[in-house]
C-alpha cells in the first residue's frame, strides 16, 4: 500500500515533539516524510532537511510557500497530510491555511489560542473533506481505549465521581533557578503560551482524557490557580473542581512545580458497581476494582480485551510499547480516515476535542479570576 | 513497671473499633483493661465483660456509675484512663464528664458534634491536669512520622502544594441496596453521625494527615459535596480546596462510594526541592522524590531514620507492622504522657487536632451549602 | 472465657523474638503471661519480669525449677502452655522436657538440632495429649492461608513449578565489618546454629511456606551452597532445586548477604490453569495469574476468600494487618487447640512441620557436601 | 545522512518479530527497507513486498538470488546490512552466506543450532570487515545499560550472587490443548528449535542478561529441566545453577508454562553494598538497594544517569519507552558500527554473545542429561 506523503510544520533541530510525532508517523507505517517547514530560521530548517535525508527542494521557508508549491505539484506527488508541532501561537493560523488548501492537518495541542479560534476552525474542518487530528497522545494507549469501552459497557454502573491528575515538578529548576530563566521559557509567557501554562500544556490532558474515557461532557468548573512565584504570570498549579451532568463530580489536578514528578498522568472513575484506575507512566495495567470481587488488572495483548483495544497493541502481551506506540496509533487512525477506511470510535482526537479543551482552558481562567467561581464551559 | 488501669465506655459485642483499642492497648503493653460501660444494653455489656474474663463489678452500666463508682477505689485500684469508643454523638458528653472527675482520657474521632463543644472540650482539657488523646490513629505508623520530620528539616525546600485522598466504596452497598438500608445506618444519620458522613468520618483523617505532617495550619477551605443519591441527608462523596499561609495550596479528595476502594488514604507533600509520598494501605513504604536524584523509598527499621520513626518500630526491617500497631504507638504515648516521661513531638494527636477537625468540618459543609465560597476555619 | 496460663523460656531482656511471642499472645486475648525462665543469667531474667510486671515467684533460675514449682501448683494457678525463644540448640531439650511435665509447648523453628531430635519429639508429642506448635510464623497470613485453600481447590490446575525465595542482607555488615564480628554472632557459630546459616534460618521457612500451601511433599533436593567468606563456616547463600511428586519441580533461592534485602521471602506456584504469587513484604496482596483472565488481587476482608482466610484478619478491608497478626493467629490456633475447639486444617504449625524442616535442612547440607548430587528426604 | 539500506529474510505476512525488526529500524531512523526474501512461498513474499509499498525487483525468491542480484548493483544502491528473522535452523546458513557476500547482519537468536556452528560463524565474522549483531533485545533498554554501567562502576561491592527469571505461560494452551497441537508448533519440535526450548528460546536471554550486565563470565552449569507432558520432547520448563568465577554463584530460572506470566523476564544481582534488580514489564524503573540507605529508584531521561543510559531514551523523563525503543537502539548501535562512528561499550550484542549463548544452551542440555552434573561451558 502506498504511503501518506507527510509534511511537518515546526519540528526541527532539537524539538522533542517534533521528533515524536516522526516516530510515530513511522511506527505505523502508513506516512513518509517527504518536507515541511521545520524552523522559522530557514537554513536551519535545511540543516535539518540535509540531516534527514529528505529532498531540499520540498524544503521551504514558510508556511505560504509550502502551500503554494505543494499545490502545484501532481497529485501523485503532493504532500496529503501535515504535522504542525510549532509553539502554541501558531497552531491556529497555520492548520486554518492548510485545511483551506486542502491538506489533511495533524495538530499539536493546544489546538488554538482561544476559543473564538477554536470555533472557527472547527467551521473550517466541518466544511472540509479532510482529516483533521489533534495530538491528545494518551488517548492512544491501549489500555485507555480499553477503560473507554468498559465504561461504554456499563459496567461500572452508575458513575459517581471522576479523578484525574497531572503532575509534573520540571518547572521548578526554571523558577528556583539563579539565572533570568522564567522570562526565557516560552512556556511560562503567555505571548507564546496563551492564557495558560499548567492547566493549558498538561490539565487539558486530564480534562480531554476524562472526557474520552468517559464520554461524558464537563459541563461546568469551579479552580483555583497558582502562579506560585510573583514575578510568574501564569498558573503553574492548580485545582479544578468539576461537574458534569447526572450530579457526578469530579476533580483535576495538576501541577509543574510537583519536585521530582515527572509525566504523572493518572485517572480514576469511581462507579457503584466497579472502578478503573490507570497511571500513565506504568501504561500497560488497568485497575478494575469492585466492592465483591478482587481487583483486576487488564494489560494489552489479551483475548479478553475490546477489538479496539487489541488493535491498539502489536507485540504479544508483556513485551511492554510506550508513548510512541501510543501516538503512533493516532497516526494509524489518521492513516485510516484518510484512506477512508472504516475506524473505531475514538480512534483519534478531533476538532471537537480541541473546542472542547479551548473551553476548559479558558473557564478555569475565569472561574480563578472570579473569585474562584462555577463557570460553565 | 505497673500497668495503668484502663477503661472503656462502649466497644462491647461486635464493636470492631473497641476491639482495635484494646488490642492496641495491649500491644503497646502499657494497659490493663480493668472495666468499662460496654454497652447500653447493661446484659449485653455484663456478657461482654465475662466473654473478656473481666471482674463484672467493674463492668458498668452508665458512665455516672463508673465515675461514682471507680472514684470510691483506692487509687491503688482505680481505672486511670479510660478510651471511648462510642458512636459520635457521645463522646462530647462522655469525655467532660470524665475528665472534670479526673480520668485520663483516649478518645475515638470526630472528638465531638460541633466546634462549639470541642472548645469547651478544650478548656476543660486545658484546665486538667490529665492526658486526653484522639485517636487520628494513621499518625501513629511509623512512615508517617518519618514523614513528618522530613519536613521539618526542611529537606522539602518551599512547600507548594499538598494532595491528599481518603477513598472507601463501603457505602454503595448500602445505598445501592434493595431493603431500607440508608436510614438503619448510623453514619449516614444526622442525628448520630453529627452533620457530615463523608468528610466527617473520613476527610478529616486527610485534614489531620496534613497538618500533622507538614506542621501547616489549613486557613480557609471551599468544597463541592455530593450526597449521590436523593435521599441520603449527608454527604458521601466531595473534593475540598484548601489555602494554608505562604501561598500553599491543596486539596483534600474523600468517597465512600468509590466501588472497590477499601481504605485508600494517601498524602503527597510536593516542595521546590523535593516531594513525599505515602499510602496507607503500603504503609511501610515513603517515597521521597527529586527533579535531580533517584527517587528513594524509606521503610521502617533502619538507620537512616528519624528517632521518632525508629521509636515507632519493633521489628527487624521487612517484618510489616500494620494498624494496630500504629494505634498501639499512639497508646504508647499517651501512656508516657500519663507517666510524665518525655515524649517526642506528635506521640499522640491532642484535643487541639480535635478542635481543628472539627472546625475542618464545619467549615467543610458551610462552604457546601454556601455556593461553595470559601470560608475560613 | 478464662486466658491460657503462659510461660516462657528465653525471650527477656532485648530479646525481639521473645517480645514477638508476647505480644503475639496479647493480641489474640487468649493468652496470660504468668512467668518462666527469661534469661540464663537469672538476675537479668528477675529484672525482666519486674519490668514486665510479673510475680517474681513465677520467675524461675531454670526449666528444671520451672517445671518443679509449677507442677507443685493448683490445675486452676499453673501455667499451662510455654513458648520457647531460646537459641536454636536449647528448643529440644526444653520442648522434651516441658511436653514430658504435661505443658503444652509453643517452639521457635529450628524444631530441634538434628533429624534424630526431631523425630524423638514427634514420638513424644504423639504419645502426649498436649498441643505442640512450631512458629512458622508465615503460616499465619491470612493471604497465605487463602492461597492455600485456592490450591486446595483445584483452580491452579496441575501445577508444574514452584519457585520461593527468602532474601537478606544483614550478614553483610558482620562479614564485611572490620571487628572480629563473626566469631561473636551465634547464628553463624555451628555450637549455637546448628549444621546450616541461611537455609537453617530462612530457607526452611521457605521450604516450609511451599509444602504448606501446595500440600505437597519435597521429596529430594539438589543444593548448592555458599558460606561466601573464607573463614565462614556455615552457609550464607544458597540455592536448592526440589522434586516433588507427579513430576512437579521446583527451587528455593535463599541469602543473608544480598545487600538490601530485608525479609524478602516470596512464593510462586505455577499451574496448568492458573498461578499465584505472594510477597511477605506486601502480605496483603495475593495475586492469581492465569492465560485468558486479568491478573486478580485478593486482599484480606472481603466475602470472596475462604473461611479460614477470614477468620484470620479482624479489621475491615485496607486496614493492613502484619507479621504481629500472623504469629496471634498461629498462637490463637494454638488456643482453640488446647481448649479443644474446632479448627481450620493449617492453623498452626505441628511437629510433623518440624520434622520435614530438619530433613529439608539436613538434606540440603548432604546434597551440597556430596558434590551437588540428589538427596532424598 | 543517508539511510543505511535494509534487506530482509524472513519476517513476511503475519510474522510479529519480522515486523518489530521493522520498527525498530524506523524508529532509530537510520535505515531504510529496501528488499529481501520475506517468505519461503515467494507469491507470499512478493504479496508482503506489495502491502510494505517495496520495489518488487527487490523481493527475491531465495537468498542466493538475492545475494547475486544485489551483488550486481552499484555500491550507492546495494543493500548494505541484512536481518534474518527466519526459524532458528536457517540462521547459521543464512547469515554465513551473508556474510561471506559482504553484508552487514542483524540476526535473530538463537544464532545457530550448535556451539560448532556458532564457532564458526564467530570465524567468519572476525575474519570479515563487517558488522554483526544478535538481537538480545533487552539489552537495549536504557534502564539495562545504566544496570551494567552501574556494577562495571564497583558500586555493588563484592558480587555475591546473580539471579535471573523468564518466566512465561503461553506454552500452556498448546500442551493443554485438545488438538493435536504439539506436533504442529515449531518452537516445540527439535527439528525446527533446536535442542532446546524453554532455554533456547528465553533461558538464553536470562543468561545474556547476566552476562551483559555483570561483565561476568558464566563458568559452569548444573540444570534440572523439565519437559512437563510425556509427548513433549524438549524442555518446557527449568532450574539453572550457575558458577563465575570468585565463589560467585547464581541462577537462572525459566519456564514457558508458568500459567498467566507473560514475559517475566527479571534479574537480581546481589553485592556486599548494594544490589540491582530490574523487571522488563516495568523497563523504566530500576532498583538500588543497600542495607544502609533508602532504596533508590533510577528511571530514564534525568542527569544521575550515565552517558550510555542517557542515550538508549529520548523522550522526557516519565514519558515511557518500551521494547520497540530497546531494540531500535540496538538498531542504532548497529547503524554507528557500519559508519564506523564511536560506539558506547555494549551497544549491540556480537558474535561473541552469540557464541556464549550456544555453549550455554549446550551446557544446561548436557548437564540434565547427565543425571544433573556441573558442566563447563
Amino acid at each position: 500500500m502506498q504511503k501518506i506523503k507527510l509534511g511537518m510544520i515546526g519540528g526541527g533541530l532539537g524539538a522533542f515533539i517534533g521528533d515524536a510525532h516522526r516516530r510515530a508517523s513511522r511506527i505505523c507505517n502508513d506516512y513518509q516524510l517527504i518536507g515541511g517547514v521545520f524552523d522559522v530560521d530557514f537554513e536551519k530548517g535545511q540543516e535539518f532537511a540535509k540531516q534527514q535525508d529528505l529532498d531540499l527542494n520540498r524544503c521551504y521557508a514558510t508556511v505560504d510557500s509550502f502551500i503554494e508549491s505543494e499545490l502545484a505539484l501532481s497529485d501523485v506527488d503532493r504532500i496529503q497530510a501535515v504535522s504542525i508541532v510549532t509553539p502554541n501561537m501558531l497552531h491556529y493560523e497555520f492548520a486554518s491555511k492548510l485545511l483551506k488548501a486542502g491538506f489533511h492537518v495533524i495538530c499539536e495541542k493546544p489546538m488554538t489560542f482561544t476559543v473564538e479560534e477554536a470555533l472557527d476552525l472547527k467551521n473550517i474542518v466541518d466544511s472540509s473533506n479532510q482529516t483533521f487530528a489533534l495530538t491528545h497522545t494518551y488517548t492512544g494507549y491501549p489500555m485507555v481505549r480499553q477503560m473507554k469501552e468498559i465504561v461504554k459497557s456499563g459496567a461500572l454502573g452508575k458513575i459517581h465521581r471522576v479523578d484525574a491528575q497531572y503532575y509534573q515538578g520540571w518547572v521548578n529548576s526554571i523558577i528556583e533557578g539563579t539565572g533570568s530563566g522564567i522570562t526565557g521559557v516560552w512556556r511560562l509567557d503567555p505571548k507564546y503560551a496563551g492564557m495558560s501554562s499548567c492547566m493549558g500544556d498538561i490539565g487539558v490532558h486530564a480534562f480531554n482524557l476524562i472526557e474520552y474515557t468517559t464520554g461524558l461532557e464537563i459541563s461546568s468548573v469551579l479552580s483555583d490557580l497558582n502562579p506560585v512565584k510573583e514575578n510568574v504570570q501564569l498558573d503553574l498549579d492548580g485545582t479544578v473542581l468539576l461537574r458534569m451532568n447526572d450530579n457526578i463530580k469530579g476533580v483535576i489536578r495538576s501541577s509543574q512545580v510537583a519536585a521530582g514528578e515527572e509525566n504523572n498522568l493518572t485517572i480514576g472513575i469511581y462507579g457503584s458497581e466497579a472502578s478503573l484506575k490507570w497511571s500513565q507512566e506504568d501504561p500497560n495495567f488497568l485497575y478494575m476494582l469492585s466492592d465483591t470481587e478482587p481487583t483486576k488488572v487488564y494489560k494489552p495483548a489479551h483475548g479478553y480485551n475490546t477489538e479496539f483495544a487489541e488493535a491498539s497493541h502489536v507485540m504479544p502481551s508483556g513485551h511492554p510499547e510506550g508513548i510512541y506506540e501510543a501516538l503512533g496509533n493516532i497516526y494509524k487512525g489518521v492513516a485510516k480516515s484518510i484512506r477512508g477506511e472504516e475506524s473505531f470510535d475514538g480512534e483519534f482526537p478531533t476538532v471537537e476535542d480541541g473546542v472542547r479543551g479551548m473551553k476548559f482552558i479558558k473557564s478555569v481562567v475565569e472561574s480563578n479570576s472570579n473569585n474562584n467561581s462555577w463557570i460553565d464551559l
